[in-house]
């Protein structure tokens, strides 16, 4: 099986434990983004996975592409050219205190990409899957066009596709977002959301819940999850539904409906390590589920057990593999040493 | 708006992350100090902050004066002389093992300072508000005097004076303390104490309380808060109420008595970063809000808040802004992570 | 008071933080081992503390050596020789994540020790206690002799015997265990397990518990003590409770069974930094207090505050004093900074 | 006396020690550009220092002047404002392995700064010094003209003005910089150039010197100057002369043409630990000098000396005193431990 | 152009710094091996590079892949089972002291690989060259005979054979080197060796030279090359020439025989960071330039260039490209930073 | 044989690397003191070595002791008291840039103990060789007393004496040190120096030699050995001579004059990791080839090797074993690869 995603990978610069950026003289350096690491994530799984992007020649666009290659990821469709990498900064939170996160991500190679750069019909030679999130689109206007294009390209050949909406308001206002997204998501199977993003993109809110204050009121977003299918026919629809007690703990589950009925899965408790990357992991463990032809409730237990151990891992990518998560899903979140 | 501190800030070195200091061959190095953590507080709020001291001349003396810079506050008053400067070494506990503190502070320039080191009369030139802790006192006889000095000046000229009790068993005796912060407290107007100052210093004690199990009865420190305002006519009361369910989780909260009605906080629930210098983060949002007039009930909230993200924060500064602390307020602590 | 323990010190390769093996490029490099770290903690404890063990001679085997000697152990009948120094790697869980071990001791200097290696009669001059666990006679078939060998010396000298049953899946079989043990226990005056050993070596099962679920049922383990004490007629045998809630929590507790009664120990609430090590350090909990004629309750008592503490530290070593684990023992976990 | 500088700082993000870009997966974090480089310099000989810049609000930018004023440096004329803060990556080489800097400075807060940001009426109150270099006006056309306003203003104040021409070809073309600077420099009193600039920005070529061959002639140099100070009417021009034998070993002189006769400073054999900043540390100490009315012989002596001593320190800035300097004019180049 | 490499990929284990093992807690690790530092290189300068091995399932095998993969190799004929992965430990030595290495190799996956984990004539498939080292053949006999059938179905294929001479005294006598290595190099096209490798391995000896005194008399090891040739046939020889003036400096310089002619290289004054796959480096230029043709001279300046430029490189790894080492070639060794 | 050294062990805090004071945000934290040296130096030859202290109860004091013990020094004779660690911080210098020394050593445990602390009849049992330094007698008058006390219970038990005059300017006047070394060096057998020791405490100059201009006339110095010989009856004694070409390259060798003769070492070239405590290996060195009965030649050869390398070795102590002296003794100082 074979999947492609595309989008942005950034560098991240992150302060040394809970350090401030006001405190910190070193950073961390890692990559990620939403599509890379999805991308991750299934070659990590052992799927064949294909990560479709932009990065300059000189060594820091090198030492992205070289750490896809490290994880497994099939780096032969990124072209190389522009200016620079995208940055995000990344402060780490904890109890009552918010992670930050400050973005340099403009005039990155990939948001200055042209539809010139990207041959999908070769790119999508025997693939299965095309997974791309709604920051991409936002970038430019250019890639915008250049995910419709691809989108397209996809349907053509028969390739499944999902979709994270993934709102951004520093990359595009409200108006925007839907405008675009509502035409991509013409395209899209699988759409896959958080408990804001809905409400963000289409206006589509849940009742009875504030993120702010932690209160998550499940029921209601069987009824998000039903309006976005009804709006754009998705086979699928999942939800990740975070309560934030505070930086530290973290409440976490999801729900999918499929077109017909809504599935619930199990909910964890986290201590967060690092929870940047989390709804991606969620869509990564969603997408192997599902080419892998797991039953409804598996699929939704699968993406959140995948998630779940994310939050355990330092940096944007999920490194764990289908045996961990088949551990959690069957119930042993105790956590006692491997030996 | 001008406030000036007085006392001492040490280096502190401490272990990385949980290592004890039997198991150390590093030590993070940063500075700290009762009312230099308060000074740095203040500098973060937009106050002009000056913290006043003494310091050898030394590339160590200048490393402390460097860091109170950086941070933006007012070093033009350190007076640079003496033999040492004073360490604090800090093991950070968890779970059920406590933190510990191992001081060597003695001899150091401040503890060694004179009367004719400090011209309090240009000094307080424009000043608004004077603060120092009842650590400066107890470094030295000739210190005690020297705070006397300052609070008549202030005094004088009309500077409002804030005082945190602040006792240190290392320092000197509950007799010492009582005699001399008693003569000092008649120029006080606001008073800071934590759950046990009052109790060490003017054997004023909370009923139904032991701090060592975690209990604390937060009623009858309203009446503590009282019979202190009833000693020494403070204009205001405020006292830390910390219940320590473990070096990793405390509960946090404050009340504060205006000399007519107490005032409770908001209770925060902490998972501990590093919990030095709360008490201090504490005083510096008081005196912020005092400053610019906020009413007792949000004089309170701010100061609570400011020391609940704290203890999210190494080392002994609070490096938070005052939109960070009224978000807090405003009552988003779920962490969510802010893009 | 004298006490030899018999075994392997390993090197342990941790990756930093929570780090995973597949994203680290350094490692922490401690050493440690289930009677190693029982040796140092009666260090630490004051007790004269001897570990028996073969080190190759080149310097990782004196890094070993040179460990053991600055936490106090005497490490003169330390025999030098063979090739390699067993290494356990380790990544620390989080949360729903579990730590992880892989062993690389195979072929080790005491792995392929040979009974002319040790002279019992020596080494036990003037000792009082002999420690092992059931690890040293997994490691090879003349390691197990070489246990007996010390075992019948010992009995012979009227030293008392303690042994950790221990049972590490990927030594041996249950059954070779089961085999080995059972001859080895019959010398064995203090029984040490966890809630797994029993049912591992020797088939005795706690009814309605599951470990991986985090259930416990306590009332259960003293028909497992008092089976073990039927069957070998152990002076003591003590038993530790350890409920998984995650990785990052568990609740720690303990039974002591003295051959008439039980006695159960308070239970605490651990939020772990690293848990390895914990079953030894309350092993050499349980043998101070048996040392110093503790009664069964406070003997229990100590035991586990130890190993509570122990869980709070980082590396195999319990680096506590004996003044720390009292003042725990009398009730003060609330981790108030000692100053 | 009191000294503006203007310019860029940057965020500078380097590999550990050695390491290649390809390797890195931490960077140390800090601050410099050329005019930042000379204020910290002149902050540490007791200059009054101001350095005059634009830097956006968020954190990043606080960094960048946090760590100036942590220095002395006097950051009240840096604007806040614009999108982000320009970076430079840098991995150190070492033997034959050149050192590597990667700029992504494009689109800087300073960069997009706009004529009406800086008042520099007002900046340049009491004011008895102006330095500026060869990268300012090359950042962007607006630059080059508030160059020049400034320019205007510092010389209708009698203000002495030096600039260093510091080409940068990554910049802008040999064209530009002859044509913008050749518009600046009739405004300047102090020109300071390396052993490449003058050729560069003005064509003006040394003979017998090949500089990737480590051969430097020093007498054709003295005629370079001469030229410049023909050109410009200088009232002085001193030139650095780098002799690279590799990264690690460099021999280090200069010269200075004071419009009637050439001086030679000694020549230094550098063990290098960071050579960059080694330019702008030399600019500082010529400052210092001739602000000081050193005498030509003793300006350029301190110009190399501050600046051997920049080799020998991490970072851009030159964290060294004037007693530092003296001591190596004076001949004690030993590097005896100074206890 | 692709080239297989066979042989084993180590974890290397090395304190920080100059740190010695006996003050070392932490250790860096990296991945190398004569045979994969060959593979990485030539990856790094754009050939098709396959290393052939094989590695434990454990994710410590799979850290070794990853990294291999990371830097661009084909690591998809790399077996997965036996037991460890092999380790050294490398302690750096600086001036007179030595670096000092312990090798933990015995029994790793690779040493214990079996004639049927291999299938050369796939592996083979489409390759222009086969590299391998006397350390292969040395770890097993079994590896001497697979050696041996790569090697015949090598020229089977019409596939040019280099060989490394590395002998190892840890690993084989003189003795069994000897005849198996002169079984071997019957097959080999390309020899390369060290100053010592030719007298360990066949006994032939270069007048007038002692390495311990750092005296190289590289006239006699035209002798060396000439008696290498003569006695195998080869359709080169190359002799890498290491005059060891201390630990941190060395000459380096080397010859090739072509059969006729003997090229001198020029020689380079390295300043070492790290001396450790200088060797390899060497031979990856060899096979870099014979690949591509290059004549005999500029085929020596490269394989000295680019193993010049390795000695200021971290790790076993050179990460240079060819374009560095051109401009090596070309004469630019003056370190002048590349902005 | 035993050895017993007296003096000051001291925390030592360096920044990382090359890093100043003021750029420093960690410290390394390692243990070192003139004796303290010495004692590790004999521990690692071989020979039973006492090290005489005092240090206080706390953690820091049991740090300090643990890191000889760790070591191999017997620490039984320690004392344990007193309020504080005495303290040192140490600068890297390099290149011009010397290296920087700032003491906090006053009233430490050792220089507050009393004669009473140390029973030298106990302490002297069954001991061949006592060594102190300069700098014990001159921490303060009591130390002095002590010192005197100790030498002669040590001549009337037949110990032999070694002083190393390690004269410190910071720790009282040549007045005071030439009244108190006089009367100590009464009792001494050997007596070390450096180029300048003799200079500072009895007034005796070598001609023709200016240390900071890195030049040392070798013959003078036998004039003045001769000198101290005639003074004092010494048996043996040993100066240094350090030229200082740089902070990061010296040449070292050094003079004995047994009384008859002198002999010089060969001169070694070091590239300098660490000089602090360089002194005090030669001292360890001489007196270990002095207790071996080795001639006059091969004693200085030993002792200058052994201080060589310690030059490539982080911290005081000087890990090195006796087997890597007698190899650089023969010769091998082309630090080639120990494999």
């Amino acid at each position: 099986m074979k999947v492609v995603s595309f989008g942005e990978i950034m560098l991240r610069l992150a302060p040394e434990g809970y350090l401030k950026f006001l405190q910190a003289d070193h950073y961390e350096a890692t990559f990620g983004g939403g599509e890379a690491n999805v991308a991750v994530s299934l070659a990590n799984y052992g799927i064949e996975s294909v990560f479709v992007s932009k990065l300059p020649k000189h060594e820091l666009g090198q030492c992205a592409l070289n750490n896809l290659r490290r994880y497994g990821v099939d780096t032969s469709n990124i072209v190389r050219g522009g200016e620079r990498i995208g940055i995000y900064y990344l402060e780490k939170g904890a109890s009552q205190r918010a992670s930050k996160v400050i973005y340099d991500r403009a005039h990155s190679a990939i948001a200055e990409a042209t539809i010139s750069d990207f041959d999908w019909d070769s790119i999508f030679n025997e693939v299965d899957w095309f997974h791309f999130t709604g920051i991409t689109p936002a970038l430019s206007c250019e890639l915008a066009d250049i995910c419709e294009i691809a989108c397209k390209k996809a349907k053509e050949k028969g390739i499944k596709i999902s979709c994270d909406l993934n709102y951004r308001k520093k990359l595009w206002s409200k108006e925007e977002a839907n405008k675009t997204m509502s035409k991509l998501c013409q395209y899209v199977d699988v759409c896959i959301a958080n408990e804001e993003d809905a409400a963000d993109v289409f206006g589509i809110h849940a009742d009875y819940t504030n993120v702010t204050s932690g209160e998550i009121h499940h029921e209601s977003y069987i009824d998000v999850a039903k309006q976005l299918h009804n709006q754009f026919s998705f086979s699928g629809v999942a939800i990740t539904l975070r309560e934030s007690i505070s930086a530290s703990d973290n409440n976490w589950s999801a729900i999918l409906f499929d077109g017909r009925k809504a599935y619930h899965s199990k909910q964890y408790k986290l201590r967060i390590v690092d929870r940047v990357g989390g709804g991606d992991s969620f869509g990564a463990g969603l997408i192997y589920a599902l080419l892998n032809k797991f039953d409804a409730q598996e699929t939704i237990e699968y993406a959140v057990a995948a998630s779940a151990l994310k939050h355990s891992i330092e940096g944007d990518f999920n490194h764990v593999s289908i045996e961990e998560i088949s551990q959690l899903v069957k119930g042993d979140g105790s956590g006692r040493v491997q030996r």
